[in-house]
């Protein structure tokens, strides 16, 4: 490899000459192991130019460098990196820690949180992994996606690949969604009510930061999705975390003066349990008349197994209190990256502000392709599809957590979803579980981060299918099953 | 165009009959125009089965609607809406007023300004667009781009393009950042030191966060980016701006008590001055000694037209005191919105956490398409391709400039970049000035956005030539030296 002119510069003001400045740099770039052994350094015309010095400076400082064993020349083909010059250890930085600065000091803010989730990148590695929300390459459409991506990189939507478009997003896909995309769940809203972000998560993200602060009162359900825990945290308003049954969140448990209510009231995350209709009524009654906003998550709508998915609780709101949460994780793929918010113009003004204060817009290339994905009918026959292999893998795994006598916690048939919400027998504690299913080559996903308050029985896990073959899943449960019993022991 | 069955609902509460219901639903929708005439309406077997009900209840509805006029039907191929259904206007939304939720309540922190950019996103449609930071259809190696992306669409990438990769980045373009283009700008960092942003916007927000609060104060340059005044003011911190001169930020005017400095010391925007040698070092001495932190904007340093840039601030920050912010977006394209945060661990555990908050990660695909577009040498070629066009237009631009005499107000010839920092005579408002030259076809951008308090001789403007032909410039010069003379009588 040959090393670039561009990496060298000289300091005017050194008190060093120039030959010596440059010999320094290259030597502190071998014993740093920035210049590699066998690597070419620019010709000596080629630096000199760079520089804006004299060829003779570089070329003595060559000749010294090789002198002194750094640099091997050979034939008329240029100075390389001599070899066995980093026979010693990489230099520790040499900043001195008494010089450096106080970066514990410094941060105004901290966002990291000891409360780390049990996330697995190396899941794909493990030969049972009940993960959720992650692509099955075999059930997603690349050729067609490739495709339209291609189309979108076209001279004729160069301005929409290409252009900082401010605070707008791709008339195309919003039009999209508007049409085609929210009148399936029963939604009708005009363009400028929606607004396209980087995922649910960063839709979450901005909801709460536009109606929540210091002084305001946050209704989440318990247990729920660890990242809108964070989220709602984060902004140190106060929150009530409310249990959800078998009906989903309760709302006549809501407290006196709730400023906002976030739920999954399609298909409740994690336990997939749906709404009933009477809590629907009930919950956007009470918004109405003690003034609380709701932000629905309408999580997984897709994967209903059922003719007709219950419509979204949007749907069933006359005064204008919901704010939707839409996605396209699951109908296309997480690492995408795209969701988008449907709500008041009032509400979307600050969320669009905000959005172009903290990324200005999800990048228009991707957002042309998803267009593209979805009026050209490539998704609705990928989740055509996705339906019927998730629905043949939920049968496979409901036989085999029967014959295992595994307990289900959340909804069971019928409910739809990718993954069932378990329940392990008392006095199992399933972060210990998954750690000793790794073992044995199986990835499950421990209950503990989807609560509030860390239970003091964690007995709860979940076991997504979205991600493991048919073939896979009965071996998987049985694996999962002996770990429970030699647990009980 | 046929309409979905999948658009329908049915209300098991209801106290309407199946029948009654699915003919409300069809005729609001006609009314509501979300269905057009001669759009054609599912089959009623399609639609019977999609709802769950009998088929002769849906056939009886459509006939019912037929005879009274909502729709037709053709031969056997089904039913249509009726044309003249839809000759009154579109109802206004049937919301109560007072049922409406109080949104001026309800929004917990505002995030839009009543200060807003004058920003015109219809910019390609005039003939003189002099606007800055958008990309020129000429210069851009689509062929390459579409390649690249191709590429990275393939089998072997995959999970970089649909996984949640939870809090990492591309490692193969993290490798390349830390292997390749930081030491051209004389910084060496270590792969875990580098955090991929949404555009440079993304990291100096970022970096806001994480360092600022209510208590602390943040020093930033006046005039300085918009973009970075809004992220700063909205941390609600003590913001000092420190007017600059030629030589950049004056360092010996920070104040005591600073925790930030925010700069864009290798080319001040929008000015294009490039801080001293001499200045650099009081910069990091004094950042060293007072304990502030510093966030340099390393902004358009590819453009510039002298052999060798400039080293970045942050190559010469023994103490680590230094973040420094990266873009994609003058290199290859604003609408990528990819950037990069180089910094200590410690504040990169902090930004990484808020970006997993708020966004996840960059889609992989993108951070892919990037790594092989830098990694096969196209982005070098482009920013040659690039250089040599800027210059041309440069020359072209100052020649204009001079022979109609228009003010330069900030650095001149061999500054590089791709704008001019402008100054018109007393008594001329430049934000009128923009709005009479648009209608001769010229886009300039007005000065007092860039100022932290709005100058009360409001003189300054910016000429960018970065989406501008060389041909058309010397015209676009000479009619804004024409309005310049007229608003001055």
């Amino acid at each position: 490899m040959a090393i670039a002119a561009e990496l060298f510069f000289l300091d005017p003001a050194s008190a060093a000459t120039l030959q010596h400045q440059l010999r320094q740099q290259i030597v502190e770039a071998i014993l740093d192991r920035r210049f590699l052994t066998g690597e070419r350094l620019p010709s000596s015309r080629e630096l000199a130019r760079h520089l804006g010095i004299s060829r003779l400076t570089v070329a003595t400082a060559y000749a010294d460098l090789m002198a002194q064993g750094f640099l091997s020349s050979r034939d008329r083909s240029g100075y390389f990196i001599a070899e066995g010059v980093q026979s010693r250890p990489a230099a520790p930085p040499t900043n001195d820690a008494e010089q450096r600065a106080d970066w514990s000091r410094l941060i105004g803010q901290r966002f990291s949180t000891s409360r780390g989730r049990f996330r697995n990148p190396e899941w794909r590695s493990y030969r049972y992994p009940f993960i959720y929300g992650q692509a099955d390459p075999a059930l997603f459409d690349l050729a067609a996606w490739r495709q339209c991506s291609r189309q979108a990189l076209g001279q004729s939507d160069f301005n929409l690949l290409t252009a900082d478009f401010y605070e707008a997003d791709d008339p195309e896909l919003v039009l999209y969604i508007t049409r085609h995309l929210l009148p399936r769940r029963g939604i009708h809203a005009r363009p400028e009510e929606v607004l396209l972000t980087l995922g649910a998560q960063n839709a979450l993200w901005l909801s709460a930061q536009v109606l929540l602060n210091q002084r305001r009162t946050a209704v989440i359900e318990n247990p729920c999705y660890p990242g809108l825990r964070q989220i709602v945290e984060q902004t140190r308003c106060h929150v009530r975390p409310l249990d959800v049954d078998a009906e989903g969140l309760p709302p006549d448990q809501i407290p006196q003066g709730t400023d906002v209510v976030f739920t999954t009231a399609s298909h409740q995350c994690p336990t997939n349990t749906t709404m009933s209709l009477a809590r629907r009524r009930d919950l956007l009654e009470r918004a109405q008349h003690e003034g609380f906003a709701i932000v629905e998550d309408d999580y997984e709508f897709e994967m209903s197994f059922t003719n007709a998915p219950s419509p979204a609780l949007k749907s069933l709101d006359r005064a204008e209190s919901v704010i939707y949460v839409g996605s396209f994780s699951k109908s296309l793929f997480p690492g995408l990256r795209l969701g988008y918010l449907v709500g008041p113009t009032e509400f979307l003004a600050e969320a669009r502000a905000l959005r172009a204060l903290v990324l200005r817009h999800p990048p228009g290339h991707l957002q042309r392709t998803v267009a593209y994905f979805l009026s050209l009918g490539h998704a609705d026959r990928q989740m055509e599809h996705m339906r019927r292999v998730y629905a043949e893998r939920r049968a496979v795994m409901e036989e085999a957590i029967a014959r295992h006598r595994l307990e289900i916690a959340g909804a069971g048939s019928g409910a739809g979803g990718s993954s069932f919400w378990m329940r392990t027998p008392p006095g199992i504690d399933t972060t210990r579980l998954a750690q000793d299913l790794l073992a044995q080559d199986v990835v499950i996903e421990p209950g503990p981060d989807f609560f509030f308050d860390p239970e003091p029985q964690p007995q709860h896990y979940r076991l997504a299918y979205s991600s493991i073959p048919s073939e896979r899943i009965a071996e998987g449960i049985a694996r999962i099953s002996g770990a429970i019993e030699r647990a009980k022991t």
